[in-house]
């Protein structure tokens, strides 16, 4: 049902500085960049590696664009860091509907849009062991992702 | 030089009811189990997928062993979550020596023992955007990591 580490999603202050850091210290190049005006963010992705299920994993790079977005509370909160662990799957919709039947508080009651075409719904922390945890269905396989 | 995500390290109180939770809501396994004395941590490493390096992805559930660990100090900080990202590589050492050189700080002066026989070095989280990350060269292909 979970297929792969889709993204690791991380909040920092400045998403040029932490792109070039990535850049220079990890080796990673942005592969996409978008602004979420739903959620308050822009964001880069970063392409680590490829997975056995036929897509990649990133790291997900958050910026907040206004002071009231989920990621801006976070920094003010914890400051910068890794924010939630996105786990890629085939089907979010049927995903969101077994581990809600698991016990599991779905926070999305449809799924929304992600990065590149993403369909994505979000787990509550307090039911994943503190993780704040997001379910990704790609757009479709690695080669349409970042056309 | 880094070429997958490794595994995420997630804090927790309880080792057994952490795994089960995965298994349960995300259909991940326990592939291994060890207690790191040195770290004073038991950890279990449940697989997620496979990398195109040759490699895989885990989750690394720790557990503290002893109060003064620094997983206990995490969790007593911070409560339960991601404690780290680890990045894969072919050479530790190497890859130690490239990153510091670029003004990281690494933590470890030589690489020491990590899970399933792997070598380990940590870099400082502040000079990481706030991630507390680990570099791991496994050791061998997947197919021995298990053994």
């Amino acid at each position: 049902m979970l297929t792969r580490i889709d993204h690791i999603g991380i909040a920092c202050f400045d998403l040029d500085a932490t792109a070039d850091l990535y850049r220079r210290v990890h080796g990673f190049e942005v592969a996409h960049e978008e602004v979420n005006e739903e959620q308050g963010v822009r964001e880069a992705m970063l392409r680590v590696n490829g997975t056995d299920d036929g897509h990649a994993t990133y790291l997900q790079l958050l910026e907040p664009v206004r002071e009231d977005s989920a990621v801006a509370k976070f920094l003010a909160r914890h400051g910068e860091g890794v924010h939630h662990v996105a786990f890629g799957t085939g089907d979010v919709a049927g995903a969101s509907a077994e581990i809600g039947g698991a016990g599991v508080r779905v926070l999305d009651a449809a799924p929304r849009p992600g990065s590149m075409g993403s369909s994505i719904a979000f787990l509550h922390p307090k039911d994943c062991g503190g993780v704040l945890t997001e379910l990704v269905q790609a757009a479709g396989p690695e080669e349409d992702e970042r056309g």
